[in-house]
């Protein structure tokens, strides 16, 4: 793309690297941030810059947090004595949405995925075996539904059952809202095998 | 979202208001750029911001360009006395990528739109006038084939001619793999009334 500038051709490469962005996409948004507010094109850039170079793990969960704690973890009105364990802070949002759950978090940072050569020692075990130091009464594993997630749950089980501390996955089955008929067939038997008394 | 820290929602936040960026995956470019490494997150910000200080409008045709002129207005391999007229510096870089076209652009920045306030004194078509002033062969008008692109055409055309310089509009017709069974009506009706002789 010759016919552009060499400043709009840099900034349209750095934007395709993100996640989701495609060569069309970030065509597009480089020349709407060339047609921003000078102001807002700034903010944008210094959230990027000011974000990276303040964002740092929870000493305590690992999630992403600009203090040495995040709020969760320095929350008293939580319970922490129950640690959910996630592969990211995404799916701590997604818990944190249902607004249902009130005890504390570990962020593991990805999940055990012996084809991606990512092992135990690559993501925060280590963090979350020292925290299970401390008094804990469950381990919930919410790690995903997946090959990675269910050998990471495995993996984590092992690791806390000797320690005498409950630990507990949570369930599989069919979402609320689904139509049995779409639903595929591993997660129609977790459902059955996971059935509960009514 | 008060669980994460203030730097990350305000990224989020940044990112949320590009376009075709929702909230889902403003969080989830978000967290890639908290992953990424530093150097790379910061040339990401600096191209925004470099790109936002020094790209300009091209003195002779309008597109976005470092320089006084953009690469094409520059070049004199091109055809000077041939204009076409897009809507944005996007259809012009369309164009350019077929390869067969060898005259300059001049871009609008919008199009006449009535319905969202846009009048022809907030496009530059008065800068287009200015470079008819200049030996002009042709003005090819291919803005879009919408409402707005149509109005603008014939307000162009309505100008230009009474300069005694030919005027022309981009074929409308069923587009190139193009399946009849699926065009839609007001396509088929043009491609009819746009047939040429074989």
């Amino acid at each position: 793309m010759e016919f552009y500038s060499s400043q709009i051709n840099n900034l349209v490469e750095q934007l395709s690297r993100l996640p989701g962005i495609g060569a069309k996409s970030a065509q597009r948004i480089a020349f709407h941030i060339l047609n921003m507010r000078e102001d807002q094109a700034f903010a944008l850039a210094g959230a990027i810059t000011s974000a990276k170079k303040n964002v740092r793990c929870c000493k305590e969960c690992c999630t992403y947090t600009d203090d040495e704690l995040c709020p969760i973890c320095r929350s008293p009105q939580r319970n922490h004595r129950q640690i959910m364990v996630v592969e990211n802070p995404r799916d701590m949002a997604a818990y944190e949405k249902t607004g249902r759950y009130d005890g504390v978090y570990h962020v593991l940072h990805g999940a055990i995925s012996p084809m991606a050569g990512i092992g135990p020692q690559d993501i925060k075990l280590s963090e979350l075996m020292v925290r299970l130091q401390a008094d804990v009464d469950e381990v919930i594993v919410a790690t995903n539904k997946n090959l990675e997630g269910d050998t990471t749950a495995t993996y984590i089980s092992k690791l806390v059952k000797p320690l005498g501390i409950k630990v507990s996955r949570i369930a599989s089955g069919v979402p609320a809202g689904g139509d049995l008929e779409y639903i595929d067939e591993v997660t129609l038997y977790r459902a059955l095998e996971g059935r509960t008394d009514m």
